[in-house]
């Protein structure tokens, strides 16, 4: 099949290309670690163009770009839209990148420009495009990961949001604490863990003590009161329970949460809102940013 | 004056050393990096000696210890007295470290074994040894630092504490996450800082939202609505705010906090404190240190 477009979600440390059919099938895929931080240095065009070139694409095939690469310290700066957005006014706004061979276009990102509660979001407005897109109105989203997103979508709307700092805290924590040291066993968590079911509880009950249930998971084991082996299921889940006290406190009766996550993470995020009796809706996060770059390429190139 | 001993506080980072006379006064003073995990490479009687020989002592003047040296991983492990600890049994737990030409003698720290709120102190049980020594009784103990500890002192027991992982939390997201990038102000925080205090009350005021009000540190000067001068300040207010809220929570109507700590970050803890209303009664934690381990010499080695 003929290729239609290449859509690229560049994040802050991955770098992931599809290749489209005019129907939306994906013809060729191709990850690598060259995200933003990397491509900084080795040239924006540079990695694009080799990973195309990779795929024997040719020199005019269009590109729909979304992530960090239109951050200020990105390709190019996107900007954002603010909220409440319109996740359609994405398409809109997206920026063209001048003088270069081919037709490339950046999706901007949403801000909350609110004083007590600024923030920022670069990625994720394209997987809530993808979601609308896919019928989802009206709901709580959770996107976790490096920084995790709690979205309240009005119909097509981002009317707000909040970012959590879980799964940065995780790996810094976990790298260059003392808690180095509680790190010993598995890194694979499973979401059934009991270690890691009893801390998403511990710190769900008691967000407001997390700087002193994080020493907890170290002195725990220095005493001998949990096993040596489930420090990080441990850690992660005081995490993982502080934001889902923080992000459902700010919420009214909540009863569905809609999941936008991959692979394991998805899994933990999965039993920790389960346990707190909410119903999970889950969608792969890949698949959303896929089909939201679908969505925005349609409205640009298809006749 | 001829030296009656020497006393060490001993810390994960940090060595101090002094030289007393028979009536307490400091003949010689000697600091170091060479806390627990340079030493434990060195040589723990190496470095000891070394700084000994620097100060022409004799090869039969005693010595008294407390800190990290004592731990599972330093020189000896000096053991726990369990909560509720008399500060003056420390004294009749020291060990006395065996096959050693002069009389060294570490401290004991204090473990709290409970399973919901399993913790430990290694250095701080000897400062709360000086503090008794010099009058106190009965009050509420904020000792800050790497990891912040909050005592609750009934008499001279210490009858619980916990530990906040304040200032540790500040070192390796400043050092290590994304906040790296908003941290390009001056590294020194002065207490009456408008950010820093701003951020004291709202860490306060929201202590369960912590992982969320870490991320604005970053999104509010992206988005222009403080100036990029400050995060440094920020981010310790928040961290400090979030740690008064949790200790001060867990306690009845506080009037009174006695504050043990030195420099820089004294001030910083008592302007939060005051803001909230307390009166703080400050001491310095070198003296506190020193008055513990002179107390033990005493004990051990006066005629």
């Amino acid at each position: 099949m003929i290729p239609f477009c290449a859509a690229v979600d560049w994040g802050t440390s991955s770098f992931r290309l599809w290749l489209l059919s005019k129907d939306g099938a994906v013809l060729a895929e191709r990850r690598s670690d060259e995200g933003m931080m990397r491509a900084a240095g080795a040239g924006f065009d540079a990695v694009l163009e080799r990973h195309l070139a990779g795929l024997g694409v040719e020199e005019t095939l269009p590109v729909i770009i979304c992530g960090m690469a239109g951050a200020r310290q990105g390709w190019r700066e996107a900007g954002y839209l603010d909220t409440p957005a319109d996740v359609a006014d994405i398409i809109r706004n997206a920026l063209v990148v001048d003088g270069y061979a081919r037709d490339v276009r950046i999706l901007p990102g949403i801000a909350q420009r609110e004083a007590d509660a600024p923030d920022v979001m670069r990625g994720e407005e394209t997987q809530l495009l993808g979601l609308v897109a896919d019928g989802v109105r009206s709901g709580l989203v959770c996107m976790p990961g490096t920084h995790s997103k709690w979205v309240t979508l009005g119909g097509s709307k981002v009317e707000g949001f909040s970012t959590y700092m879980t799964g940065e805290l995780f790996d810094v924590l976990s790298r260059h604490s003392i808690l180095s040291a509680a790190m010993s066993g598995a890194s694979e968590i499973a979401p059934d863990d009991a270690g890691f079911l009893e801390a998403v509880k511990l710190g769900f009950a008691r967000p407001s003590s997390l700087s002193n249930l994080l020493f907890l998971v170290r002195s725990a084991q220095l005493l001998g009161f949990v096993p040596a082996s489930d420090g990080a299921a441990r850690l992660s889940g005081l995490l993982i329970g502080h934001e889902l006290a923080s992000a459902m406190a700010s919420q009214d009766a909540i009863e569905e949460v809609v999941l936008v996550a991959s692979g394991g993470l998805g899994a933990l995020y999965r039993a920790g809102l389960e346990r707190q009796g909410v119903v999970v809706r889950h969608c792969d996060a890949g698949d959303a940013a896929l089909r939201g770059l679908w969505s925005a390429a349609q409205a640009f190139w298809a006749d």
